[in-house]
């Protein structure tokens, strides 16, 4: 896939009158070269894909290039950024873009220093400039192997789910049983956890953002558990929310909207949606019970290399790019209310020629 | 301590003409202010010291500002950036710095054309301009609280590391012993692990950069094992080599060679060192037994809020900058032999007045 990958970039290139983009985010350098390292830069010319690495990667990345043909890898003798910058010069590129969104300002003034150094007349050296999301587009769409390697983890991610409570009780720290969470993402199979595992019982529940505490979870407890894997470089992640003991009503209140909300917007992802409407399907069945207020982040997030990357399924979503076919994201409306707690409910969906398919189990219990 | 340490951004700010500096880089805005989160900017100018949050982290902040007189707190309505270009406005700050290492080019673009936003005069806008290193030189030298806590860390790590064989031997994945790493410092109080934990045995020891594999250990095969935990807030970190079984000569001549080299970089720590030197101290022992070309990375970073922070004990490190007490370190030289395998060693160290205090212990068996 890698070949037809930096294939695509080139094309965009062309339309963007650009020679060249330099790919710096190690996720964006992954996708299109599989190369899985903290540090390297592809740079993409109309002609070419150049893998400029350091001797730690000089191994890996040989063997990617003897794999993909078309792939040429050079292994710097000093900084990588400036066997970078001299690869450009010697390839003729005029225009370079830059992916502005994860270069650091220094970098990019580094990098700058480095094209106009040996030039008699600093006019003649190339041109950085700043692009955005020009991999992470590509990346939002899977394509067929890496929509098995996502179905294959929300089958493994799911199994984990429905065992939660073997480790979620009375007595059970939230630090005790995020560890057992994580070690059970191990034993079905994912490399490491996608991000850290949240638990989040009574009051804590009411934290979206919370981390796992040395509390003591207890009958009458609500708990939330949010924790996602990943499975051959791709990252899953889902969300459920458990009652330990009897359920008081303020609680299951929550939960049904919770869940109908999910419902809701499940309902609407299909080819042509819009972010913003998937949210509001999300929004709106909150707000019709009262919870407008209570749910205060965005209805999902795409999935892939990065555990968040595009499509954002959010009201604040870029307007004019609806959802696409081969696009996988989650759907996790929740409810917060302090002194109550709070419900979550998160579950992985890929978007398919006629409406989406789910990647995990949808919970249907407290 | 959270007061006095912006009191020190506000000299250095009039030491270097500026009126402000923007805070980004989330270890920097959690040492100056206390908040630990993904999002939020302190603007520290020379008469306050101001924490811009969003909803998220409201209570927080808030929390955060009754305990540390001087710190206020805004909470933005939209954008943290928005809001943040509005106070540099209303400060009357003219020059304000960014952290330009950790700033994306996209934001840096985005911050400015807040800052111009409503000025009929664009020549009237706040100047910002690239800043490195303001928040980090202060970090690398700990003060006392600080220190407590890392000889804290370091004694729970140094018990962890004392079981290791219990984990490591024969038939174990490297996964599975990772995990089980894992699982122990959990067990010895550490928040979470500070990166990944590496297990890399037999010929996965000879890359520096391993990740554990499912590859199962044998009967002689060496095993590098490095890991670090987060024990509130601060890092360690630590490295050993275990040989499995019966020793080859040729391995035992690598854990002797480096373990020499680590003693002779752990003799030259003290205030007054450069780091340089340290690392030609580990450098020249193993240069001198034929493995100069086995070394292939610096012989250690600093610890603190993150787990790579100054000083780089490296050759590679900023001229004129000696090390001073309370600067804490890892100390960890490695020799890696493609066919035979690899060794690292690595402790941590305190820089006192007269040299230094390891703050794990050394380890003296293969």
């Amino acid at each position: 896939m890698v070949p037809q990958r930096f294939t695509r970039v080139q094309a965009a290139l062309r339309q963007a009158g650009l020679d060249a983009l330099l790919v710096t985010h190690p996720p964006n350098v992954r996708y299109l070269t599989g190369l899985q390292a903290s540090a390297g830069v592809a740079v993409v010319t109309t002609q070419t894909c150049l893998l400029v690495v350091d001797f730690r990667y000089a191994t890996s990345a040989r063997t990617l290039a003897a794999y993909h043909p078309g792939l040429e890898v050079e292994v710097a003798e000093g900084s990588i950024d400036t066997a970078v910058a001299a690869a450009i010069r010697r390839l003729g590129v005029r225009r370079a873009g830059i992916e502005a969104e994860h270069l650091s300002v220094s970098r990019f003034h580094r990098l700058g220093s480095a094209l106009a150094d040996g030039q008699l007349q600093p006019a003649d050296s190339p041109v950085v400039m700043s692009t955005e999301r020009f991999v992470e587009r590509m990346r939002a769409v899977k394509d067929s192997v890496e929509v098995e390697v996502l179905r294959e983890a929300g089958r493994r991610i799911s199994a984990v789910a429905r065992n939660l409570r073997q480790w979620v009780g009375p007595g059970v720290s939230e630090l005790d049983a995020a560890a057992a969470v994580d070690a059970a993402m191990r034993a079905a199979g994912f490399e490491r956890p996608a991000f850290e595992t949240i638990v989040a019982s009574g009051p804590n529940g009411a934290l979206p953002h919370a981390r796992p505490t040395g509390r003591i979870i207890a009958e009458g407890d609500g708990v939330v558990l949010d924790f996602g894997g990943v499975y051959d470089g791709y990252c899953v992640d889902l969300t459920r929310t458990l009652q330990i003991g009897s359920t008081p009503a303020g609680f299951r209140h929550l939960f049904e909207a919770v869940r109908e909300a999910q419902a809701a917007a499940l309902g609407t992802v299909k080819p042509g949606a819009f972010p913003a409407d998937i949210d509001g399907a999300a929004r709106g069945v909150l707000a019709a019970r009262g919870l407008g207020e209570a749910f205060g982040h965005g209805t999902g997030h795409g999935l892939g290399l990065e555990v968040h990357e595009e499509p954002r399924i959010s009201k604040l979503a870029p307007a004019g790019e609806p959802v696409v076919a081969g696009m996988v994201f989650t759907i996790e409306p929740g409810a917060y209310v302090a002194g109550v707690g709070g419900v979550r409910i998160e579950d992985d969906v890929l978007v398919t020629p006629t409406g989406c398919e789910l990647l995990t189990d949808v919970a249907v219990e407290l």
